[in-house]
This record gives structure tokens, sequence and C-alpha cells, in this order.
């Protein structure tokens, strides 16, 4: 795919430019300025209407041609929805309620391809299960009061230090680091393919 | 844990390495150079038999205090095991195998802790199951001729440019690029706790 200065990042995440950029894509990143709105109460309705309003506020003012990409990341575990910790203190909470069980890391994206007679947009929701092994309080504070968790949601990354606490996952990896990118491959390549 | 300096890892893949780095472990690098032989016919016990003789070699002239990490990974798939591709063209015929179906990744890890009164030796295989997207012959062939594949037990990398194929797996992902750590991790904890 000849995708060269036609994608368009709708997101400030370095983790999803990267991410794009390892599978060849090497994004325009244009973040949305658009004020957050949930009015859905399941999480993959959640994400996927956050990454719909992201990837409308930039593709609007596009031209024809290009490809923008909206996504938003939440963690959902016994029922909440986790989104960044607001200090070290809320960190270690959410790393206390995540530790000894599964949880749900759930990604929403919307692509919008400006064409020539209108925009198409795909939108959808990837779960991926975590399990997190049990953690003793100095880990959980250790890891809670260091530098990782402050901008991500759940409070951990799990490409970082804290892959020493997950046992294992079911779906895909990169859904958890920001971005299902086997998935957006596809789905990008379909678009391109019915132009 | 305080392990500085504690820690051998007896192989020379760069990939262990950083993995136990990001997790706070800096191991000594002293690759084994034992003639690798294998007796066992199934892929869990071959790479624990493996993971095994790379360990001792190492263990062998290590003074006490000292905790060998010896590891060994291969692909299985259809019946196949499957290890580095010599050729560009060999790793075209195991991405051709692997696309469109799930796959195994057995990584078999040893552990030696040289105590003052005697090694005491962990061994266990960790098996992560892996989902790979259809590929079109272009797609095959493209990252069959790349330099990803060459140096890597199934031609390919699950942190590189094929993301964009792994549809999802079950298991630690970190056991496909080389090294189960979580499990390793609280390996280690339990061998330091007991001593």
């Amino acid at each position: 795919m000849n995708l060269e200065n036609k994608i368009v990042l709708a997101s400030a995440s370095p983790r999803r430019r990267e991410l794009l950029s390892q599978i060849g894509i090497n994004p325009r990143i244009i973040p949305s300025q658009v004020e957050e709105t949930i009015t859905a109460h399941q999480p993959d309705e959640a994400v996927m209407e956050l990454s719909r309003q992201k990837a409308e506020d930039v593709a609007f003012s596009q031209k024809p041609g290009v490809l923008v990409i909206g996504a938003d990341t939440v963690v959902a575990c016994q029922g909440k929805i986790l989104g960044k910790p607001k200090s070290h203190e809320e960190a270690c909470q959410m790393i206390s309620m995540l530790q000894g069980r599964n949880h749900q890391v759930y990604t929403g994206v919307t692509l919008i391809y400006c064409g020539e007679k209108g925009k198409k947009t795909v939108t959808f929701a990837e779960k991926t299960e975590v399990f997190v092994s049990p953690m003793t309080q100095e880990e959980i504070w250790e890891y809670g009061w260091s530098s990782e968790p402050m901008d991500k949601a759940g409070a951990y990354g799990i490409q970082g230090r804290f892959k020493a606490f997950i046992e294992r996952i079911e779906g895909d990896y990169n859904n958890v680091v920001g971005l299902p990118v086997c998935r957006v491959y596809h789905e990008i390549k379909k678009m391109m393919e019915e132009e």
C-alpha cells in the first residue's frame, strides 16, 4: 500500500504513532481538539463513540484522498471503567484493583476516508483480556509511584516494567498498548481496495 | 530484589537481555558454548532440555551467589518444529505455513542458583498460542525477504513489522519475543526468598 502523506492520526499518543510506523505507516499527527463527551455506558460503545468524535473533528478539514484514524482506550475491571490516573495515589488504587485478577482493555477505532464524492467511515472496538499476577504492597507502591502509570489508561503500560506482572493475555497485544494494528492494517487495506 | 551483579544470562539474544532490563534486571551476558543436542521429540521437552544445557554450561564456572538463566525458543506448527530460517527462501516457506492459522511458541527456561552448599535448578516451558491472519503472496514475499526473519525462530518477530499479521494471542506475549518474563520474575523471587 502506498500511503505516503495520506494517513492522519488524530491522536497525540506517541505509542500509537510508533505502532503505525512499525508496520510501515508514517502518519501525520493532528491531535483532535474535541471536547470528549461520553453518552454510552458500555466500555466498547464508549471507546467507539470517543474515537469517532476525534476522527470526525480532524477529518472535517481534510482534503480528498486523506484517511483519518481516531482511537481511544479504556480499561474495564469489575464493572468500573478506568481512565488515566490523576495522581500517584489513584494509580496505586487502580493497580491494587487490577492485581491478582483479569480485566478487559478496549480500544475503539474510527477510520474516515475522505473521498472525492464524500466520506466513508468505519468504526469498531477491539477487546483484549489481561491477566495480572498477584502483587505485594511493596510492588504496587513502587510501580504506582514510578513515572510509568501517569499517562496511561488503567495506570499501567504493558510494554514497560509492568510486564513482570502480566501472566497472560487473550487478544491483540497491541490493542493494550493503544491500537489494534492488525485489524487497523486490514481495514485500511480493504478501504483502499474499494476506492 | 537486589540482584545487582548476581544474574547471568547464558544467551547472546539482545531481545532477552532487553526484556530483563525492562523489568529492572541487568544481567551479565555469558553466551553458552555448548553443542546443542536434542533427544526429546515434544517441543516443550526440547526447549527445556536445550535451556538446561545452556544454563548448566555457564553455571559450571560461576561463584556462589550467582543465578544463571538459560532459555530456548521454538515455533511448532502442524506437527513440525520450526527453528531459525537458513535462507530467505526458507523464511518465505515458514511464513506461508504460518499465515491464516494458529501455531504454538514454546520457550524453555532453566534457572540455576549457585548456592554455598550446591546448586538449585528450576526448569519450565511456557506455551503461547499465536493466530496469524491470512497473507497475500506479495506480503509473504515482502516480509520473507526483509531483514526481520533471519535470526528468529519461525521466521518472524512479533515485535516488528509482522505485528500487522498477528490477529491475537493466548498466553504470555513476551514468551513469543523470547522470554516469559512474568514467570521468570516470579521464579527468581521465589528462589531468592528460599535462600
